[in-house]
């Protein structure tokens, strides 16, 4: 305890220097003694520093390899502790409700940014979430894919940054299987890349709006169908 | 590093140990080596995995008493990691559409659930703001308060973690001495909560729409007379 005014000194000008020195993801650290020796403080210090970047994503380890700027540095698994939140379906809900506020406007960008490739992009993924859903199996992760590469399209520095914490929980709670979810998806993915593809703001937003109100609607008929199943 | 995995391994377990027991902020934690007994691993490991989850900011330390649960757990002063973003004066403007986007709805959210006492909190920070504003002081803290404020008042469980974050890298860049955005404030701040206090849905959204375009509009027009002015 006695040395916490010191660690929180030394993990700070770490990351100072991570900054000030233009670190970039996968970039590696000096040795924890060069370290030691630029900051004037001991070996534990420094390792306990390292730990704390570590809890932030700012730093990682690879096995006796010494240790690196992480992937998306500051960014953790739950950056906003929702893991903390009890009420599991209500916070499913305000979910979908900042997805309906945001993604048609994140769409609409997406549609005056996205470049050829992106679009190519774009199609490869939602051909693949076709064929899993025709196929019955689960299209979640490529789901999830799809809705961050837009926000990626949209060139806003914010929106691949929030639109993943807002589909994490949703995983959780869609039934994949439902049937009709499934044919709406194809549906409404088809609309959404025929906007951004033709550069149509308009068309975006609203094939957005209709995918994110039927998702919402499908799934508070089936919270209402299982009372407290969320919370399981 | 050859401990890596097993460090892993006791952070997780330590973390769903505070979930599953339902600690709350402020709560204290066993001590170091009560802990290091109940998962069965050295006092060093225990420390180095309370190190990382403070890093997260899901524990912190008072000064010779212990370890406990952090205010707001899980949430780091920088989430999403936006201080490695190197173009400022893009993410300034891409925070203000975000918020374009987003805090019309929070608004109408919070006319719809702002409770009584909601209201008079509201007021009293308005009326502080509006004499800092009068006497050419610098208002942004309680500019902040404010907007989180009625963030809180949605009532949706995502808006009081998201609006926080995109107010500020916003303080960096206002000019808080500009004379027509603090009259603007001060207006649009009374249409707001007359809004809100009306739980009129549509005035609330309208009266946010104006207060964040203008903002922008103020902005921008600065980013553009002192191009580069955002980098420094």
């Amino acid at each position: 305890m006695e040395n916490e005014a010191l660690f929180q000194k030394v993990s700070e000008a770490l990351l100072d220097y991570i900054i000030q020195n233009q670190f970039k993801a996968g970039d590696r650290l000096p040795k924890e003694s060069e370290l030691a020796a630029m900051f004037g403080v001991g070996r534990s210090t420094i390792r306990e520093a390292i730990r704390e970047l570590k809890g932030r994503n700012i730093l990682n380890s690879r096995k006796g390899s010494g240790t690196y700027v992480a992937q998306d540095p500051g960014i953790t698994d739950d950056p906003l502790g929702l893991v903390f939140i009890e009420d599991k379906q209500k916070l499913v809900s305000d979910m979908l409700d900042m997805r309906m506020w945001l993604e048609p406007w994140i769409a609409a960008k997406a549609a005056l940014y996205a470049t050829e490739e992106d679009i190519r992009h774009l199609h490869e993924l939602a051909d693949i979430i076709e064929a899993q859903i025709l196929a019955g199996e689960n299209h979640q992760e490529k789901d999830i894919e799809f809705h961050v590469y837009i926000a990626k399209c949209s060139k806003n520095l914010l929106a691949p940054l929030i639109v993943p914490i807002l589909q994490q929980s949703i995983a959780l709670f869609i039934d994949v299987t439902n049937r009709a979810l499934g044919q709406e998806t194809i549906e409404t993915h088809r609309a959404l890349l025929r906007g951004i593809e033709t550069h149509d703001v308009f068309a975006a937003h609203s094939a957005a709006t209709l995918h994110l109100g039927y998702n919402k609607a499908i799934i508070e008929t089936q919270q209402r169908a299982v009372p407290g199943s969320a919370e399981q």
